[in-house]
């Protein structure tokens, strides 16, 4: 039912029409005429404003693809989720979104209530509810790499049927390796939906996929403030794929934290014109925080052991010897993007004249520490889900914003862990042999363009149970294809030829032998010149 | 010469390098972990402050794709391109831009200066000296749809080197039937590089143009606030192509109105993050505006006749006859792109209980009426370039979310004029016989998703020399196919089976008979149903 409620836009007088006359030329650059004004009264009498979440989602229908906004559970439509999950009549649902959510937020609520015949999403991670249910073949699951699914769904938006992407070339993606759904027997029982096999092209001498554009019947958006004509802003990193989503629906159906009168946002700050906005409603369920990390109290470290002794310590713990390693790579000015692990801890490396800045694949740059109790913000998470802060300088900026800059090799550096890496730079960092996979998140596209992006791979040099874990080829499936530049592991650094496919060694940790390094590596490496350590 | 300038960035503390301990799980949702920093201190060492445009342009090379931010006058990056216009030295340079600037001012000076190979514009318009140059085979001109341009900017930013547009399909963009470069002799001495031939494909049976992205060596841009670390903010319609030639050049050099201190934009409302600007100068040029469009003084108005007589005198006028039966097919709500001429009539003829969004091509929804002398403001134009103003509820927005929102099919109804019109409603609007092509600009985006925004052509029903313009088959070149749903001349109005290729009468002018109108339209048509008179 729509809202009866009075607002500020009744107030708006209507523009004048002015009477025509001719124009007037003034010089070369201006001239002045004076016209009939194209315009009318400011504001149509149609109202999006709706009075209850319950009432708006009576426009989902049975077997709609419904977008759903949100990173873990950062600016998901939580109002929205709840209310549509409570319709009994719900089934066959496809739900587009870049997970499902955690615990009983966000999409799991559907899957529970039974109305999702399939999922698009990038990362699983560890919804457990959802992976049994994927491996019982109750539910379709497509997994797509973020980069490619947030750009398929502005794609669409755009109407652009198709574009090239080199995300996912060479890996399962493009051979359409992941099932989608398993039969009713569960996953013992095979496949009943293979993954689609991507057609692909060749544009000056590198492999694309052509991925298809993915349309919307409806789509669920989370804002901050949206205006009664349905302008949105969103706040920092709530921001995500709800702007992607909402332009690319037939219908779409905003939550807004505020909803403020017409004229009241400058319109030069506005995240989704009014245009693709149909309902709005207020936003009423609280704010979720996945994972709440936070920065030390400062009385606490006062107590800590003093800074020599830890460096010390920190000088003799491998993993910190692999990120002091990795930090000599990167450079003053350098915009960086770190991968989970060990790559957390080169910033702590580097010289004191080198400053960086780090992007989080969800849509920041210029990320911070973690905050203090006070400074917790569910709408400031990094990629891991974990709260985080922003620096002065930093920008915030949805998710087709954050995975352009990717793809496109804006970033200078990204540092990965890896399972497998091969003597050409494949790398290997998505899947888990024999285990499920969890997603792909943005690996794929972090890797997508070598040539641009400089990627360095920090790991162990043999896996628990000693095997190498730097060989001839991969033998798990590929994340990237000739796409790391640099190694580095507890034993060695090596550089990779991606087009000769030949690694170098660089340096050695301290006491290894090049002998115990051959006898370790399942590979062929040169030796270069003036070896050094580290 | 690299700014030596001490700025607020030097006082910002470091960001803290915390301890680490283990992390404690908070129940399903909240997982609270304590982990060390991954971060360092804010700002790199590195400036991007400049002292001078001139020092700042000497990273342009000859030979260099040079884009150039800017529609029209508004938002174009002067101080960039006078500083550069002084040197010698260069040549060859192929500059992309919406167009060529007016008078004096934009790339015109870069066309005096002789450092021009060739332009890649969407738009010609008045520009007599650039008309004269690639006339006389001086300078090559490659004439690409508006939306296309900003695209094929945007996508090669992104990483994607090729997508598919419905914009140009079975027009001379597909075909390259427009010439790039005449004989130096010449147009009359023939053709030197031809236009390039485009591939198609056909999806869901609707066919496509596969275009390629546009790579950037340097990129000129003019912002309203940068600050010192390259965050960019545009002002209003100052945006335009600004933002997606920020992202795509290796070089980006940014001319800004203000340079402001890190840490004073919020991250909410940056337009282009820093990740893509690499030199700033403060803009030291005048802006420019090429049409001032006044709205009339009040006191004149009073002098006007009376309204009464006025209404009568226009529904006499056969151009407000035809605005009157468009505004017809207008509803509340709607949002709306109206051509120039008859078209920007319409809005005066829409019932009272009609209120709709205007929006413009160049980067404005909600446009509203001419400025008073007051109001005048040279980032907010239309489309036509002349200053307009903005209504409560209005956003404003870069070139690419602007052609996306057109081609993407968000916009309800578009009111173009047209030179030719066939049964089946194929449209030719963008090319006199005989003359020069002036450019696309946004026509063929506009008619380029017809099946959701809905095409209405408003023309006269014959042309000056009583030729009809409603034909079989047009002979002119068209701007779009199978486009059209609605014409309205000043003798009729026709219903178009876009599918059938059949016209059908639905109400003529008053006094007009049938045979009347069959003896003036070139093509067949059905009588409707109840046939009315307008």
């Amino acid at each position: 039912m729509l809202s009866l409620k009075a607002t500020a836009a009744h107030d708006l007088a209507p523009a004048r029409l002015l009477p025509h006359s001719r124009p007037r030329r003034l010089g070369r650059i201006a001239a002045i005429r004076f016209l009939t004004v194209a315009s009318n009264a400011p504001l149509p009498h149609k109202r999006k404003v709706w009075d209850s979440a319950e009432e708006a989602v009576k426009g989902v229908k049975s077997g709609d693809i419904l977008l759903s906004g949100g990173f873990g559970l950062s600016g998901i439509p939580e109002t929205l989720l709840k209310a549509v999950s409570k319709r009994t009549d719900l089934k066959d649902i496809i739900a587009v979104s870049n997970n499902a959510g955690a615990g009983e937020k966000g999409l799991v609520r559907l899957i529970k209530a039974g109305q999702l015949k399939r999922l698009m999403i990038s990362y699983l991670g560890g919804n457990k509810f959802l992976e049994s249910e994927y491996l019982h073949g109750r539910v379709g699951l497509e997994l797509v790499p973020q980069g490619t699914l947030c750009q398929r769904i502005m794609t669409h938006a755009a109407g652009i049927p198709a574009f090239l992407t080199p995300t996912g070339a060479n890996t399962l993606v493009e051979t359409g390796g992941i099932p989608i759904q398993f039969n009713e027997g569960g996953h013992a029982s095979g496949v009943r939906v293979p993954g689609h096999p991507k057609e692909t092209q060749i544009v000056d001498g590198r492999k694309y996929v052509v991925e298809p554009a993915i349309p919307g019947d409806v789509a669920f958006v989370h804002a901050w403030k949206a205006d009664e004509v349905g302008n949105l802003v969103f706040r920092y990193a709530s921001n995500n794929y709800n702007g992607a989503m909402a332009r690319n629906a037939k219908l779409t159906i905003v939550e807004a934290e505020e909803i403020v009168p017409v004229g009241s946002l400058s319109p030069n700050a506005i995240h989704v014109p009014g245009i693709y906005v149909d309902r709005i409603v207020k936003a009423t369920e609280p704010k979720a925080i996945e994972i709440v990390a936070l920065a030390k109290d400062p009385k606490e470290q006062e107590k800590d052991v003093d800074p020599k002794a830890a460096a010390l310590a920190a000088s003799k713990d491998w993993r910190h010897r692999i990120a002091r390693r990795a930090a000599r790579e990167i450079h003053d000015g350098f915009y960086v993007n770190l991968g989970v692990g060990i790559p957390t801890l080169v910033p702590e490396h580097l010289d004191p004249s080198v400053k960086v800045w780090l992007e989080s694949e969800n849509g920041i740059l210029g990320m911070g520490p973690y905050p203090t109790k006070e400074q917790v913000d569910p709408d400031t998470i990094n990629a891991g889900k974990e709260t985080t802060t922003l620096l002065p300088g930093a920008s915030t900026f949805d998710s087709v914003e954050s995975f352009n800059m990717i793809r496109g090799g804006h970033i200078n550096v990204t540092v990965l862990g890896a399972m497998e890496v091969s003597q050409a730079g494949d790398i290997a960092n998505f899947m888990i042999p024999g285990k499920l996979v969890k997603g792909i998140g943005g690996a794929m596209d972090l890797v997508s363009n070598p040539d641009k992006t400089k990627v360095i791979v920090t790991m162990q040099h043999c896996s628990k149970d000693g095997k190498p874990k730097l060989v001839k080829e991969c033998s798990l499936p590929l994340t990237g294809a000739r796409a790391v530049s640099l190694i580095v592991t507890d034993l060695a650094a090596f550089s990779v030829d991606r087009v000769a496919g030949e690694l170098t060694l660089l340096d050695v940790a301290e006491g290894v032998t090049i002998d115990e390094l051959r006898a370790k590596t399942g590979a062929d490496f040169k030796v270069g010149d003036n070896v050094g350590t580290f």
